[in-house]
């Protein structure tokens, strides 16, 4: 058991205020918050003067250690969570994707994934569980899955992966109409996953088999309007909607249209949309193009990314994850010869905290208290499990981050904690580091 | 033959003017339209003073006699074109729906359609052809069926109806590439079959088994969602939209949203949806209500009706069918206890020529010559046949209509010609009577 | 001085939680939320079984002793803010109009607003300041009514009542770029001042006189393109927008067009437009519809009101407040013959806790933490005041409703703390009532 | 008087069709469109082998000979009207702008416009008569000026340039009023001037002074709420609206927004919003970027021309202008040091034909008959003109142009006929050339 620690001289950041307190933590828990703590000789101490103590980060969307079309990704949960700590961020939430189309339960997959992940992590961390298919036994399996005994309370639903994890639109309301009951969230990938398929075989068939042509295989205007269709069934369903990476305008759009009836709706950029463009995607070097391969994919609009982080300031984006889901070189080159085989997936769970620092505070389009909103307590709040996380308070776990928003770092795979032979950041410079993690 | 006939002392009015003048025609073409035609003995005349003189109703949306769930509907060829012809209407576009999906090419189902119509029509009439699944020698018979030999420029698409004549995404996606090569026309019926099914399911779980739950399983917002999609889908495969039957503003609003950003999309909103709206799926008798049933059913807002004819006065809805598919009071009867079986389809083809004079014109929103555009000349030219259809000029076919707009008649099914014992515009008070029909 | 105070066995609620737990106060500050307080004899003791502890409420929008057009509002500062604290509400943000077009500084009328406030008020108020023309000496006025001295944060602008209140928008535009620099909220009463001046000369001309012809001359379109143009101008001049009494839905989707671009606003719709509609102009008793006659009018749309709460719900609108502006029977009367003459305004800040309640919560529309929120936490945060006022937790004042959910009260002019015979709420029965409030 | 004119072997091109027929013209009037028409030995004969017959183009917005700002526009009635002809347009609708806010009457600014014009003209030509403040007589003068003896059919409205040309609301409000009573349209330069003007003096304060300034003063934000406005207050006068010069995707966005709530609203993009963007104000010469000063700017969005044209394929756009406004070297020089001096306008009356052929047809966007449509027939029907003009028609004046859909033009100051010493679409190759104009 750790010794109590004091952290001195700091300025606390919450979604909702901003003071200069100190902070004790004792067994793991934060148990006062209050204007001059007098550290005891037993006591560790942290000066966090010039710094701001806020909320360990909580990155909502991960894909450690995930299997997919042959490969697994190579930040497992180790090296992921090493990663997330390492950048600020002391909880994720990893989706799990129990092989139900071929019969498995959602309990069976669950349980394998926690068997990866429990010897493994060294943050907290939760999971959302994909439904790939409705069955016969799924009902009942999503009401036993979100019982005390296994505590999930999302669900993830694909509208693109036709023939892998993609359902139908019949199948989703279904699902939807059962999270509604069950009190359950909706998380949803929208692309329209029917026309890409069709436009993949086109683009292949024309002799487009570079990464240029995963772009072209994926229109924005695919992905705004899956992202309507998932707001009417789940409005139809009377079922709050979580909208994973939204990653153009067109989809921000669709958010805001459905909104503005009435409807709630969160919104999730993530890290790369809000620092990167799609114009990766033409690089002449095959190998740099393609490690930018990810669904839906970024933004050949280059004034997206800042739209993005204005609505995340504005209220109409609610929370930053990163998709992390890491192919190294060896395998995005698999695609060699055919986009569609390069493995879907970027980096960002280690330099999240850092890039929308940079994006949205440095920049001056949030304040610091958004900028834990959207990196932490809006998780928290949406995940149910706030303020214990997301929080700096009495009573709330030690995820505490130590940020020096003076500091810059330069974001590289050379000193990066993935297990990745690249960095989709490379070379960003970024002013806001995250200095000292502590994981309850 | 038929000796010449002058039509002396009327206003012609076609959808970019309107002038006083004398027309003439011979052998069924229209030989001058001018000032004074002196008639000679030889030829017939008609006092058309007061009278508009203009184009026969184009009707682009009628299902005579359709078989569908085991019914035929009651309107064959001949009693839905006399109907037509009675109400001023001088040609229809029909659907005709190979059974493609159990291997019924489109050649042979247009066969069998022109086999049932070419016997009985008394107006001219043109074909829609359906395509319900995409099939490895689709698009070699679509190529054939839009040859001259056939003549086709318009495809059929449902998104609703799923297990009978519903395409999945990447069916109509395909399709519609088919469309834009073939230059030929994709019209859609827009609602999202997959939610609807769900809908039933639950309604009638719940006991709901009455009219009001057609209504219930079809909100609004199902058929905007698929509007929505439909516009995006032939956007993605550059190819025109011509969405039937538009009935709610929702909608309409999509088909708007689509055409702001630069898409070619055509509104059709129906008689019956510009005249009614859906209270009457809630009268107390079981037969009232299911008369109305239709889809998507006509809108529960009040105020749509009258929007959707501002919508076609602005030109944001382009022209007016009316989706004439009649079942009579026994067949309407099979959904006794499932609302789902009761047959869908209402009158229409008879009336409204006279609806939507009465809804726009003496409504004071449309002048004569929008209500020409709507009801005739964008048709024609939609469907390529203008201008020998859908003008009153040298040259076009004398399908010609003698209105007086000063004329009062009340809609009823006592004085109608359709082969059905109901009228869903019964005791409606129209201003402008198609006094006569001449159908070349 | 009063006892310390222990509040016993409640559910405390803030916008981000709810909890069993018992708070003390001393000195008018909560000292202590925890789980289990033992009071000791000399403490007061409030037993909240079954109730909820909740912040007291905070109306940002009144109009205590309002002098407008000869008349004197009924409800001083006395009365309104008893009004207040029956209800429930525990701080009013009132507005304070100096006389600037004749040459009142900003400080004199802020100092008479003060003279008037200071002896009478029985809950704590702060003041927006009204700015009704640009004048060489206005920024100056500005940064300093804005300093500490004086502690305004917020101004106030009229895009309505041409002649007195009304700014044109370069004067309004200059004013937001001042409070942009001077940070301080630009908060707008958006209607088409110009148009409403022409609909009332033309609708008075025609003899229309009554009621009616206030709502007739203020149609919904001129409250959506005020809010529009407000929305241009804040973001022009890079200041956050606070829109005031949203009471259709055509401002609403002003607002959210622009959030949906990125741009900070706030739109407060109010009690009345969350309770009722624009029937009652319609009222054939003169005085009945007189007593409505407020601007923005009631929505004539009957779905508005849910679709405002909604919203609210959504997170497009953000706080509530009351327009409280009371006149009497009296004063409502002079408008006979002219309804130009009608003084403007409704009463709302003794029953806003009950209605808001009422039609949020116990609709199923918002939870109680949103309803805090809606209430109070946002107001706070927005004034600057947070968690001073607002939130139930150590170190805020002790400004607390003990509100029983399951209480019934039905509002009336019989039991009612204003100063006015008549209540625009009469009759409307609330579940949920503020029983006990803590005014620090 | 010329001799009869055959013109053979052409393709007829209107609005609604395009055939291959031999046009006969007498005295100035089409007299005979038909297949094969045999000249006679005394008439003039064109060979239209390959080339396009369609009617001559219409301008709807010129300004030729315009005094403003002590300066008069290099284009005369003259120069202008040769330059109009040279390049296939056969009319023009110039603004006639009496100095109405100093008391002249708008017979008398009209008949000044008429005495400069009516000498000088060598094609046909129109006057709108613009409106800059709303006196007492003003209605009167409306109505007189609409009356058969001067035959004006619509009014101007300038909602920019504060202090000369702009208007009021509640003005704009009442003339539209007036216009809906005499059927006159009104005719809107949209833009928010009270903003404008601060901004420009903020600007000017901030040492930015050169052409630069000018687009920064005219954010785009600021076009599309006034374009918002100006639809709001037509629809409230109940009368329809012409915007000109739509220049960017938020005022094409407002009309269009509007239309699909029912509004009547046109819109007027223009050849150089099609062709050019605002990069050029950029420019390091300070002449080459003062040359394209005019308001409201080009958009600096390099993809808003592609969508203007898309917008007018669609139909939410409906026909092109000029706004050919022509200030020479010496005249935008006047601005030096000043932007605000800088004399607002470009040319384009020469080359719009060619402009709209190339960025419209030859692009693929739209055909030759959409062509026809928004160079000259929805503008003969806009101004009531049609099919006198606009079309190729028996009966029709004989404004012809011979197009050459093959032939390449290179626009250059060095061969255009405007009395200007430069081009704004200097370089510009155009495939498709007026030929020959025929003007009645």
């Amino acid at each position: 058991m750790s010794p109590p620690l004091v952290i001195k001289n700091g300025t606390v950041v919450n979604e909702d205020g901003m003071f200069k307190a100190d902070v004790l933590v004792k067994n793991g828990v934060i148990v006062e918050v209050s204007a001059n703590i007098i550290p005891l000789p037993d006591m560790e101490l942290i000066d966090a003067s010039d710094r701001l103590v806020i909320p360990g980060g909580i990155d909502p969307h991960t894909h450690m250690q995930m299997p997919y079309m042959g490969e697994v990704t190579k930040d497992d949960f180790l090296k992921g969570t090493e990663a997330a700590v390492a950048g600020g961020t002391t909880m994720i939430i990893d989706f799990c994707c129990p092989d139900h189309r071929n019969g498995e339960s959602l309990m069976s997959g669950y349980n394998r994934w926690r068997g990866w992940a429990d010897p493994k992590v060294c943050c907290d961390y939760g999971l959302s569980v994909a439904i790939t298919q409705w069955r016969p036994e799924t009902a009942e399996q999503m009401a036993l899955i979100t019982s005390p005994e296994y505590g999930v309370n999302s669900f993830k639903f694909y509208m693109a992966y036709e023939g892998t994890l993609m359902v139908r639109d019949d199948e989703m309301y279904r699902a939807m109409q059962e999270c509604a009951k069950l009190r359950a969230l909706a998380r949803v990938h929208c692309e329209n996953g029917a026309v890409i398929k069709e436009k993949e075989i086109d683009l292949l068939a024309k002799g487009v088999t570079g990464p240029e042509g995963h772009t072209q295989s994926r229109p924005e205007e695919i992905e705004a309007e899956a992202t309507n269709r998932a707001c009417v069934l789940a409005a139809q369903a009377n079922c709050p909607l979580y909208v994973v990476h939204v990653m153009t305008k067109g989809a921000a759009a669709a958010i805001s249209h459905h909104r503005a009836q009435g409807s709630i709706v969160f919104g999730e950029p993530i890290a790369a949309g809000l620092a990167l463009d799609g114009s990766h995607y033409y690089d002449d070097d095959w190998l740099h193009a393609a490690r930018y391969v990810m669904s839906p994919p970024l933004s050949r609009d280059p004034t997206t990314p800042e739209l993005l982080m204005k609505l995340l300031a504005a209220g109409e984006l609610h929370l930053t994850g990163t998709d992390n889901c890491t192919y190294d070189c060896r395998q995005k080159s698999l695609g060699k010869g055919n986009f569609t085989k390069i493995p879907n997936g970027i980096n960002g769970v280690e330099d999240r905290m850092s890039v929308v620092w940079e994006k949205g505070v440095h920049s001056g389009i949030i304040d610091p208290m958004r900028y834990v909103s959207i990196t932490s307590a809006t998780a928290a709040k949406i995940f149910n499990i706030y303020p214990k996380k997301g929080r700096i308070a009495v009573g709330s776990d030690a995820d505490i981050v130590i940020f020096n928003p003076n500091a810059i770092r330069t974001i590289s795979a050379d000193t990066h904690h993935h297990n990745l032979d690249f960095n989709i950041f490379e070379g960003i410079q970024c002013h806001g580091v995250a200095e000292i993690t502590i994981s309850s």
